[in-house]
């Protein structure tokens, strides 16, 4: 797992090792989420960090550690954004780089690694079984095995966000951070409590879920080296539910027009559901880890968020099933505003008179109150009403 | 429309004047795209801006210019993000501000403006009503009128972008930036084409359509001050068409990790679309104008992406009347992996014999070879299929 002491010399040197290739992603200030919250907020966007993610940071740190070590090609296990990072880095080493993926994994990140040159080996199970899948291969061929976050040298790498943080925030007094496995929160926290050692650094896991949104830190525990850095140099953990993960991802599209993976959303959770308070003085700086997110995830959660706003009513009435019912009843819903997306006849599982019929009609309104005014103009012409999310 | 000469020291004094407040937007490579298009892209994501967009400059550098006449109020119409400007900017300055807009503009819009402290007042009819209503009322009360383009302080602001470039970027060689009434353009071209003769600028505009996606650049006309300046400056207009803005929102989203709306979308949509060759030598800068938004219009495009991408396939195919016939569709569509989303059961608007049903699907797929390769099972098990985007 590399030699293990990470200080600011060695965090340092790994930023050293990747300038050029790594980007000095930018902190954007935040006054709506500022206002929300009660304190000034900073967005740290290492979402914009090539390969989408902040790993190409620890990549790069371990490569360079590795030097000629790596030569004869490098091995890592991923479902997702260690995978493309290691595999963009061994392209900029010019070394050879085989990724172990689940089998399972999404179409886009195994194209990803290989649009990056990788050679991909899908592997039976999940992500656990690619990372000893690839850990055994790399033993076997004598080949240079990266973990996705177990190693001084990808700790080291990672801390570079730290760094960049201490030089772009003048005021920092607080730094939130995502934390996995623990390689992002421990590399941020030793470079920012060592350059600043009165900033408070929060770590934020994501609470156990079947199906998280945000895989990418859904790791059951910290490693060997990174758990004794994390309970020395984190300050405080806390956990934030999915759906306050799901609601600041669509925040964070409609405010600050970044596309952010659950992840790298769970900063901004944990602020906006209160688990997080913000510094009373200066500023905190939330880091928002990865971009990587699949766009029908992103469907999934805009109209989640639409039905949520009332921006969308889903309504089902009864009608006497003579000609003409319905179309008065769309004529007093164009009257009222709204807009009729889709209409559905429903024959079975609702109890329906004779000669009754059942509609159910998704409705596009303005917001909450208007789909409320929407109800109530329909009640009041003696419509019997239900509604759904 | 504000004294007329537009020159470097104009945009440099406006510049000065935002300075604080107007934020230094990131310039960020892609390597996709270039290598999609076949020569280096950057994209300028002004749709970071604060207010969401590139407005804010031009509303700050007029407030600037008109001092103490601005003390009584200013006054704008506007559907969208020159509102949100100035009523920004307006707070910035301290002074009243009155934004004139569509009944039928989106609500998140109007909060917008007010949430900036802004009286919005809602007008009859469209975008141009809403302009003249601000105008009118401008000239009863003695209040200061912001013009959304044809103004020479209104583009000495917005050439504050193409500072910007010339000093990110070094090896500069072409710039494609968005083009409605050309205050954008005329400033940014004036400043580049100032401090770098050799650099092409190229406009884009959106082909005509009654409800573009691209609504920030849909205006009729450039202006009576812009359009000589555009002549003068930019070497080059093009147009793209509304599909193609589409796919380089979601490209955007999906590759590059920023929201953007329509009328920024239109430089990449013109590389993607071969409308505009990026430069043989150097880099070509795409200025991404804005992120103004909606997020249900994102759902929309997602899904739509999602289906051109064969991740979504509608299928329709009739069963014998039979108990189990359904059961053993969907076993056949699982063995396949693919994964199930919708069954509609259609009982009309298709040609059924006596003692048959048929049934709609929308599955999840993979691909598009994953989609063909389910539909080739099923028409082997002897299903007669149709398809559907």
């Amino acid at each position: 797992m590399g030699s293990a002491a990470v200080d600011l010399a060695r965090i340092r040197a790994a930023a050293a090792a990747g300038a050029g290739v790594v980007r000095e992603t930018p902190v954007l200030s935040s006054r709506n989420l500022s206002e929300r919250v009660g304190g000034a907020v900073a967005l740290k966007a290492e979402s914009l960090q090539r390969t989408g993610s902040f790993k190409l940071r620890g990549a790069l740190a371990k490569l360079a550690a590795l030097g000629d070590a790596a030569r004869g090609g490098v091995v890592a296990g991923s479902a997702g954004n260690h995978g493309r990072a290691v595999a963009y880095a061994a392209r900029e080493h010019g070394v050879p780089c085989e990724i172990f993926m689940p089998e399972q994994a999404p179409v886009t990140k195994v194209e990803a690694c290989r649009a990056a040159g990788a050679h991909v080996r899908l592997t039976p199970g999940g992500v656990d079984d690619a990372v000893a899948a690839a850990r055994a291969h790399a033993a076997d061929a004598g080949l240079a095995f990266v973990h996705p976050f177990d190693d001084a040298d990808v700790v080291a790498g990672q801390g570079g966000v730290g760094l960049e943080l201490a030089a772009q925030v003048p005021q920092l007094a607080r730094v939130i951070v995502p934390l996995g496995g623990g390689g992002l929160a421990s590399g941020v926290a030793i470079a920012v409590k060592q350059l600043r050692p009165d900033v408070r650094v929060v770590g934020v896991r994501i609470a156990p879920h079947p199906t998280t949104i945000a895989d990418g830190i859904a790791v059951k525990h910290a490693g060997e080296l990174t758990r004794p850095l994390l309970e020395r140099w984190v300050d405080e953990v806390v956990t934030v539910a999915e759906d306050d993960v799901a609601e600041a991802m669509v925040l964070l599209m409609e405010r600050s027009k970044l596309v952010v993976e659950g992840a790298g959303a769970v900063g901004v959770a944990a602020l906006l559901s209160g688990v997080v308070a913000p510094a009373a003085e200066g500023t905190t700086a939330v880091v928002l880890s990865g971009g990587n997110v699949d766009v029908g995830l992103l469907a999934s959660l805009a109209r989640r968020h639409e039905s949520i706003a009332g921006r969308r009513l889903v309504l089902t009435t009864t009608l006497p099933d003579r000609p003409g019912e319905l179309g008065r009843l769309l004529g007093l819903i164009a009257a009222a505003g709204a807009n009729l997306l889709d209409v559905v006849h429903l024959r079975e599982g609702v109890a329906l008179h004779v000669r009754e019929s059942a509609v159910q009609l998704v409705l596009e309104t303005r917001d909450r109150a208007h789909a409320q005014a929407v109800l109530e103009r329909l009640r009041e012409a003696s419509y019997e009403v239900a509604t759904a999310r």
